[in-house]
């Protein structure tokens, strides 16, 4: 069980510079913008929890809240900040870059905002990607555009090399916006940074498009994903009824986890089979998938399946030897179902309709929808307040309707995935009225 | 404070019907998508809250969680069910009348369903509207589009009038999707029932475009709301920009709480100042809002204004005199701001361009979007297997990721507001950089 | 050269019926809503044209004008019509129906109105499709919907046994929406007719998403195919420019014409090269295509390739060999292209990110947007009055403003293409600024 | 009857030096690209209309093609050129500044671009608008947003001032986008730099959301326009569907002309009223539009009413007085119907909900929209091509789908209508079945 210690957030030093935020807060009646720091919110909420395990109340675990400090550790308008963005495409990725530039310049008076190019590489110097110049002006409408205005890479660098040049640089807080991967490697530079005993802070946005980070409440980017990948179910869903016997099959993001493809087809509300990777199923047999889609099919004339690409990969083990490194690379669950389904109309000797949808980067490409744009300039307002703050090898969540801080070591220890036996996938199955179990 | 027994949902009788959903549970491994009658959803997380008060841990307010029960209390296959829609329209009424025809229909195999036309008055002969009969084809496709296919209107009617109707009609169970008022008409319709000693269960579905009802999480339509909103304040600052001294006015909705107006603001990035009701504010003077306005316009050229319809009532009770009856008709702040405005320019004798842009009806009757959709289906479980159980005189509500029973005399004896000193109001003072007080 | 006779349409017989549009023209000053039989198009505008050939003024090839006649060939009220969609998806079908429907019963007073379904398929009774009744209610709202309501189906059928079909049901006018292939086969249906003496109408409703029908203006469908597009071309072009060397390869509908490439590219603005079928180019050598990219991906940091299905074919015979049946296949450009572009950089030792997309059912399923929501309406219409009018073996078409009457046989002549000297694609070559020859 | 003469478009002098467009044309078989001198597009292309005047063959009315010419009359790269947009807002005026800097820029080599700010106004060095640098890098992604960057104003300026300072500037070529009035200006400009005896070519690119100016096909931004406003009468739609006898009342722009309303109403497939100002109508008695309102309420329950703001006019007039300037003011013919509708029904004492939307800010401000933005880089492609040729005093224009030029003249002659007896009227009859004369 996680203990109020693992909560920890790392904190460099005392807070010794008055906050330039104090205007909107002195002004007011009572002081609770304010974080008091002996203020928690509580790691989870339900009684029984408590009552099972007899934990005092005082020692419940609690993370420490997100917000602005009345005193902050780095001095404003002498500070010197760095932002880099890391992996794969995510919608909001441009809001946040421009909520943190707004936040430190507007509030903190911080304008110099260096941009590093094409992920961690544009940390290494010997890439030879110079860092860029990040002003309201550069920033201000960048939202409007997909993608991210830095670049992004793949793959981690060398955090010796990297501390160097935050170094040479003069960086004094770095965030970074990147998934899995790229927040253990920011867990790195903190480490290497304090081992040399710089005050150096490492802030991480957690950015993932298949909402698989825990502790975050939903990843920014994934209502916008969800919201696209449902048209896609819609274009199936008409080709499909369009069509004599017509399936429609949409592959969508989802390594680990199912939530796209459950929200999506929740969104749609007209999906037949929602395939996840934690819900494994077996193709054939009686109360197999085929059989069942089978049935479907014949009872509605036509019939849509989504599924998460991390889904049914047993399958594929079974029938085409497992993979051989250790490094596990994901079969291809999209064509394995095509070639299945169809091979098993060929079979019957029915005619068949099936349309293969695939939209990948016309997801992630996108600019942010409404909310993720909201979500985006808040988290990065945390994230600004938890830097100046002097905060390092962290991110920042929600949770409970507030923002948080969530030490590194926490949010790397697990993936958050649907419950097979919780109320999400419950949904999906009143929803989808698909069998609860094909095995 | 809130006690535990105001929470206590009433419940109608003892439940001896097995549930349907039997299906989706049995095969899995836990038994955990039925809900333990003793599980509880905390009422309140923050710690500090449960030391002040010194409350023992077993007797904090808590919820009783929605989702759907072993035992339920009507027949599955031989309840009738009556659905209501009232009061304006909100994105997503449609998507709730088919997400409840759909789980009752499938999964409790209820086919008896009907919906009353035009609000409170279908449920009233005199008005000589026959309810319609809701079979899964006529509401299959009704989620594109936007407002109700039922009709609504406004106002209460006889209680005694509509429980003589329902009982009539054979109705079990009456899903009443409105507002404020109409969840208090339908507490009346219970308390009537019980006066007479019927069993009938009368399930809300909490609705408002303002997001202004407490204990539901984020109301049904609030994020398509804001979302086609900030469309408008992105035209407001297209054409502000574009002219030379140029104001863009957005009045949005929101009579008591501005949460549309700030989610919007936000998620737009480039409002200049926000006005809701929750936070007052002086026009004149010269930390009032005409001069922090006319300093705005001189630094960026432009400015954009956003104004919930609720605030700044005071302003015009002061000039026009306070409203004669006792219930208080809203000031249009809109017109009121737009005529200071060019007034204070004209005084100055500098040349102004205003725009002023009042979405109303085009934000009110869109389809929902994608978020919402999910929702208002899950929404729509949870209410169906609330009425099914037999709780009466309660709404759906979703409080800390969970769906919840919430008891109407606890929804309706507050509103939601957006605290003045809380994290959201923090956030829109940080993006729009307007002075937290403009007094 | 086209003659007058060629674009004759046949006409079963005299017009005795007084049209019910009367009322609409009759009120009016002028009588110049109702087309005058004397009127013509003319087929070409260029004065040079006439000039070079001599062709007297009044032996001009010249179009019917579609529009209501003031007699009509078929009793109002006494005629039963039917409707057919053929071939692929393609935005606007529903429209098409909606309107058709909406445009006989209300101004013809016909409401004995069938659809075959899933195609031709459904007028040959050995399939087992019983056709549908198309009331006005049952139309209303298909416009919101992608796709066709009647299903649709590839693949001709015998003639004969669909005239007996017709004649069976006592069809008087068959519409169809169909492509090249269909409207031939609404020809033989016609032929059939006529050889047997039938007073049946065959109209048909050119249906072709890659606008490559000629005579008929832009296609219904098409500007909602290429708005569709020019998103994926939208999300290359993110996904490329977030990368080291990033390409963005979208390989778009056109297997004999580049219209939607071309159209998509100019409303995207910033494709870096357009591929379509009518312009040949190499890939290897200084002046090819890979030579071409490279400098564009050195000079830019990142390229968009937008490439028609239907192009490049040669370059795939010359490596791959010849297809050996008669009925040419095409090769899949998209994946080939990619295979080169990689093998290329890999040659060169040089790093590239790729990111592939096709579009197409994504493309093929969405709602018409407004404008050819109104074209399908109004070309409906102009169906309906050619229909009513006893035309047959023609579709309704668009030329300079004017709807129009156009023989099948013209028709299906020949293909409507981008004419490699013609001012479209020399806005494709300014706007990509890509090398005009790649040879 | 306009004569060649009139259509003859001014050229300032011999064209000597050689597009820089050869590369384009020279590499491919035929030189069709070029546009040859002698070509001539037809004026009008009926038969009749040839017939009825005995007009020559080779003295028919006829425009000059636009397109690249072989020889150009500025030297590529020495020449400087300046943009001005005027009037109110429209899509797609960022697309055409984009068009026209990226054509001049890639294909003439014209890097010395400037952009005037807030209309004619930024030509009046009093007004203090610096005039500012338009590179390729400023433009490029500009077409995302609505507005126009350069800002805009309404009103004329002292033509001799704005030549004096184009000269003094040193520009060479002054594209103007704008309305009637501003391509009025930009024929003043052209005048008095022509009595000077000054080599400036003043080109203009007709700005109409109404569709109003003459001889340019389709106004650039008017399908966006339309696109949006059928957005809003669907949202009347919902509202007026949702009540009891509801009414939802839209008014539209089109001051002189009703095409907007004409397009939107077709686009959205549910209008029932459809009110021009180029059809009267009357609102009294027993074939008058209430009347004709209140019958269709009564049928389906509700009804849609789409105005444009310059109809029904005259009804003011009669009842409030004319107005006494000479400078016609429109009167609020929306609110005036608001106010006619509710009174008829209260004096019935009938129930009613009327709901009035104008939208008019909210579709002036959108980005063009896929079709638009093509027509607007094509369109600035053909004025680039103008004027780097030496033309002066025009427009580019669209006819028989192709780009031609206009004079001035020409173009303010007259404006564009929706003809009363034309088959886009007829179109809109058919759909909405609204009586066609209410007098």
């Amino acid at each position: 069980m996680v203990t109020l210690a693992d909560l920890q957030v790392r904190q460099l030093g005392e807070c010794r510079h008055e906050s330039p935020l104090a205007k909107y807060i002195a002004a007011r009646r009572t002081n609770d913008h304010y974080v008091d720091e002996s203020d928690r919110v509580l790691f989870d909420d339900t009684v029984h929890l408590v009552q099972d395990h007899g934990v005092p109340l005082t020692e419940l675990p609690t993370l420490e809240p997100g917000g602005p400090r009345r005193q902050v550790f780095f001095p404003p308008g002498r500070t010197k900040v760095g932002i880099v963005t890391c992996g794969g495409l995510c919608p909001g990725l441009n809001d946040v870059i421009r909520g943190l530039v707004m936040e430190l310049n507007t509030h903190y008076g911080v304008t110099d905002v260096v941009g590093f190019r094409n992920g961690y590489a544009g940390l290494v110097p010997a890439h030879g990607y110079e860092p860029i110049a990040l002003t309201t002006e550069r920033v201000a409408s960048i939202n409007m555009q997909g993608g991210t205005i830095l670049g992004t890479s793949r793959g981690a660098q060398d955090s010796e090399v990297m501390v160097d040049r935050l170094v040479e640089l003069g960086i004094d807080i770095l965030f970074v916006i990147g998934g899995d991967g790229s927040i253990r490697g920011a867990s790195k530079i903190a480490a290497v940074a304090r081992g040399r005993g710089l005050d150096l802070s490492v802030i991480g946005i957690p950015k993932t498009i298949d909402n698989d980070i825990p502790f975050i409440g939903q990843s920014f980017g994934f209502q916008t994903a969800f919201t696209v990948a449902a048209q896609s179910i819609a274009a199936a869903q008409v080709e499909a009824q369009s069509a004599v016997n017509g399936v429609g099959l949409v592959q969508l993001m989802g390594r680990h986890a199912g939530f796209i493809a459950c929200y999506a087809a929740l969104a749609n509300h007209h999906a037949d089979f929602v395939l996840i990777p934690e819900v494994p199923f077996a193709l054939d047999g009686e109360s197999g998938f085929l059989a069942a889609l089978q049935r479907r099919v014949a009872e509605r004339g036509s019939a849509v399946v989504v599924v998460a690409e991390g889904a049914g990969q047993d399958l594929m083990a079974d029938r085409a030897g497992t993979d051989a490194s250790g490094n596990r690379k994901l079969g291809d669950i999209g064509r394995y179902l095509e070639a299945a389904i169809v091979g098993h109309y060929r079979a019957l000797g029915r005619e068949l309709t099936l349309k293969y949808l695939k939209p990948s980067y016309s997801i992630r490409s996108v600019p942010a929808k409404a909310f993720d744009s909201v979500y985006c300039v808040r988290l990065a307002q945390a994230a600004a307040h938890a830097g100046m703050a002097g905060r390092t090898d962290m991110v920042v969540g929600r949770r409970h309707n507030r923002f948080v801080h969530v030490p590194i070591d926490i949010v790397v220890s697990h993936r958050n995935e649907v419950a097979p036996d919780g109320d999400l996938w419950l949904s999906v199955l009143e929803s989808t009225a698909q069998p609860p179990e094909m095995r």
